[in-house]
């Protein structure tokens, strides 16, 4: 036993960024005990080869993806992939006894069509994903808990669903005017090598992108659609601005009922939250900065109501690589074991 | 003559980014000579112990600022001052010849009554007021080349404004669902210290600010209205961005004929600005960047629809300081002059 | 003793950077328990008052620096002060008994006529500043553990001091022949507004200030000499770079040995760490980079030798607000009680 | 005639930052008309092809690198290739009559032994690299005038020899104490791809790169060594930092005189380049800023001496894409056909 009082876990994909936040949040988490690496393009190699000035962190090797192996060492595996690669994996790893938190987009959606509408993966793995929870504590607490498989959410959705929920969830807009314009940090398109995300090209500059067409947008639509009870079709646009992390989701709707003011809705969002530690909702006057979330597992929402055109405006704010991916993972893990749900994740960003 | 083959022109506030901008176009403008630099908190000082990167450029002094003077020597005045100062010095120019470009917000409402309540002074100037010439040559360049004075627009309002005209003179969309989500570089909110625009505070963080209550709102309301033919309120939420330069506009707007698709719409935008040399509107599926304007006098717009929520979303991108400030008072100079809206003005940004 | 199981410390000075930094990290220190701030400035405010983001960290008001209350409520006292103000606090501090840590350049200087002729303040406190000790812990580790008052080095200092240290100390290089060329974000410049430190201004650029005349240079030469036995003079520059944390020193030095190689010097200087786990020497022809270190409290340090020229090159990379300021002074607070070094900070930086 | 007034330019290797700049700046130049576009990668697109927002700047067609061909069309051919292209093209080019200039480093070296020591390639064209000119107008206009092949500097030399040259060639300095500590934005590293030069890892860091063994060393030694007049080995140091343009070079040296004050030195500078129009040395106690050049010719040149240590420190900041890249090479050309240095090119920065 001693060896392993610490539950032993392990990583399918250490090298992007989603891995290296997974290892150093893991790291620092008092119950875990990483033991596992796995990726084919770097085996051979230790984490300290990939991410020298992270060599103390952990001296594991890049190890081969034998999910029989991972299985006999690890209870639970996070999955850190590019989209269709989960969905061979976790099935294996399920079957042999472990929880699977994957972070791609494989797991995330209850229908499959939808999934290969917009992502182009035939999928065979249906009973499987049936079983599978979507990873937002926030909004699906309990099933997490009975969860052996979990699909994380994106981080644009994270952000903005944590906006728009208990709007929804209240009825207190018209759903269909809901309009998402989202900001994100560079990071959050990941560490491949491209033109558009060099600094020499990024930096000084903002554009939009794939309006209309995201990936992120039938996952928005898909949990917007659950909590109003029909189908929903949400107006989405993400934007690349230059900085590192951060996410700012600023969400448009308009209210059912004009005469609400801004404090009536702080109390509502409030309410909603009242139980979920990692959402802030910012008082009166108060609009969140992306800044303020960095390096922590927290989402800032600021709430707004423009009474001359009779429209709710959320802001939420969050560190795309934290909440918007590797500490909602943990988060979830909590809920799995039965464990705090702020168990061994930052509660403090980095200021300034 | 000799000396003044070149017109006589003053800027009036000199020492902010606007009058920098203004003083480094003007120098390469070939019709215009620079004769005066006014303002008071620097008199006595050359603009060169102002800005000693630029003192090659001028050596011209900081004089005080008396319009008897100013307008003895000059045939043209720029005025970048804090609201409300204009309008005390605006009409004394102008009853002795001068011809007057204001960058602040006092000539740029028809209805004074719209800026008093939104800017909190009192006007006494009412006369000279209605004579002035919102300056957006993209809409009103015949009333501008007949002018004596000209509220120069903001800088949001211009990148707002040119992303939503040809939708509402061509009554194309909802005007009521128009909804402005900006984002700008830290350079338009000014050179004078505060904390958030420190770059430890703003640098890798995103936030909106004055939501519903922007001093932009009722400019950009004020054009919309008249180009719709009734009264309208537009939401505009500006957001600061970790970058110096550039504002990106997107819009959004629910489209009457939802049959209507991108290229119809691209086709009509290009129409509309088929005169304007300084709009440039991008091909099918080209979203514009703010790099791509930044140093010169450009405009740019992308134009998308979102078939499944009948939305029309259109991007535009300037550089703030320059179509957003200094260069299109500049452009509406030429057009005062009788010279082509494109003299001495930049045409190719400094990418990257 | 129930309620103070935990140490009792206070902050006086909680607004700056280098207060949030404390407050931030001590709320996870495991053996401290944060039970006073003040500050004049803020008066009768909160925490959460002057950063809502941080209102969960500590609820505590902004209290009147009264020294018998502070000392009566706390054990330990960290002052985070304009320099020449903590000289007028401490000693009344220490009489009480209490521990005190000084983030500013009062109780830096042996010499208190050095302290005088560069920062222009005349001290009355020569006794007890004869107690301070420099709370370098990688080098003066033993006598910071007998410590009641410490003079924490500026970021500067700590970066220049940790790559200059094992040359100095076993007799490498010709001291004079040594130059830190220093690079660092401008947070180092502390959260007052001023021009040259707006996003607008600082952004894209580099520049030097205050060579040879920064105040930052005796406290280096100081320790410097004291290292190679004899007083010295050392050139030092620094420049602000724009980002918001972390500092770069490239030390330059020609070696009295021209026949050494990389890997004769990296040994040296890892012999020289071994027993500081806050350094990291990297691995042959590995530079650090300061965005691995922020966040956390580490030194990252490269060693080069260019053998064409018979110069080591010394690269060392820290976060300024961490191991160059809070993270440091909390590194002496273990030593002074007796707590494992490492106690309660960060050991991995947040990257990316 | 008529068509072609202007003198008809070419640009082989369009695709990069150089030759993006080149077409940016050749298109407000007066004299000349650029009628040849090439590169092997993009045959068959037009330039605006490449860059959307660039093709209301020309409409010319990316054509395969013909050097027969070229000739015809061409009276002069700007060269912005990776090293070891130019030099299979030149001497076709040259054959033929045109003016080349290369920006490449294949023709920086008057001895080709260096030249392949450093970059790797033998080379057969003796004779004609023989014959090409270091273009570096500061230096060796007279020469750059008469010449028929230049090769066009590095942007890091560009900024190191602008400030070393005057202490070497008044004999002010031991050669041999010479550092450069070099500070650049990532442009100056290209436009291909590269993890390390992604927004997401290049942005809040600073690292050092290539120390002693940088490409552009040797080509800073040959010509120090030529203004010595005896072979130098100097210390070149550069670092990437995070921004887009701009170099700022830090250079270090002991005086050979130690009672030599700023203002002697400054004095000094300025009568060295008192017929240099894109040289301006900044005056007493001013330090120059990479932002004042960013988007100009200038180099701007600021002087200090330590008189505690007897070391002048001088700093030279350029835009490494103009004055260390594209502008400079234009420079040339205006010598080599008899026209005004400055002309066509930018005078006045983009500041901010």
């Amino acid at each position: 036993m001693g060896k392993f009082r610490r539950v032993p876990v392990g990583i399918v994909g250490a090298s992007g960024y989603g891995g290296v936040q997974l290892v150093r949040l893991l790291m620092d988490h008092p119950e875990v005990e990483l033991v596992y690496l796995g990726g084919e393009s770097s085996i051979g190699k230790s984490f300290g080869d990939l991410y020298p000035h992270l060599a103390h962190a952990t001296n594991l090797p890049i190890e081969a993806v034998e999910p029989e192996i991972i299985a006999y060492r690890c209870e639970v595996v996070f999955l850190s992939l590019p989209n269709g690669l989960a969905c061979q994996i976790a099935p294996k790893l399920l079957e042999k006894g472990c929880k699977v938190l994957d972070l791609s987009a494989d797991y995330r959606f209850s229908d499959l069509t939808t999934y290969t509408n917009w992502y182009g993966t035939e999928r065979s793995d249906r009973t499987i994903a049936a079983t599978a929870v979507y990873g937002l504590p926030e909004l699906y607490r309990d099933r997490i808990a009975e969860a052996e498989l979990i699909g994380c959410p994106g981080s644009y959705p994270t952000a903005s669903l944590l906006a728009l929920s208990p709007l929804l969830k209240q009825g207190l807009i018209v759903p269909e005017t809901a309009i998402i314009d989202a900001k994100s940090g560079t990071s959050s398109s990941g560490r491949q090598p491209q033109t558009n995300l060099l600094l020499a090209e990024a930096d000084n500059s903002i554009a939009a992108f794939n309006i209309g067409r995201h990936r992120h947008t039938p996952e928005i639509e898909q949990i917007c659609s659950d909590l109003a009870g029909h189908e929903l079709m949400i107006q989405f646009t993400p934007h690349l601005i230059p900085m590192v992390r951060g996410i700012l989701a600023t969400v448009y709707a308009t209210m059912r009922d004009p005469g609400l003011v801004r404090d009536d809705l702080i109390t509502i969002f409030s309410a909603f939250y009242r139980n979920s530690p990692w959402v802030k909702v910012c008082g009166s006057g108060v609009y969140p900065q992306t800044k303020w979330a960095n390096g922590s597992n927290l989402c800032y929402i600021g709430v707004e109501v423009d009474p001359r055109t009779g429209r709710v405006i959320v802001m939420s704010a969050i560190d795309n690589l934290i909440k918007g991916q590797a500490g909602q993972a943990i988060q979830c893990l909590n809920l799995m074991m039965g464990w705090d749900e702020t168990l061994g994740l930052p509660k403090l960003g980095f200021y300034p």
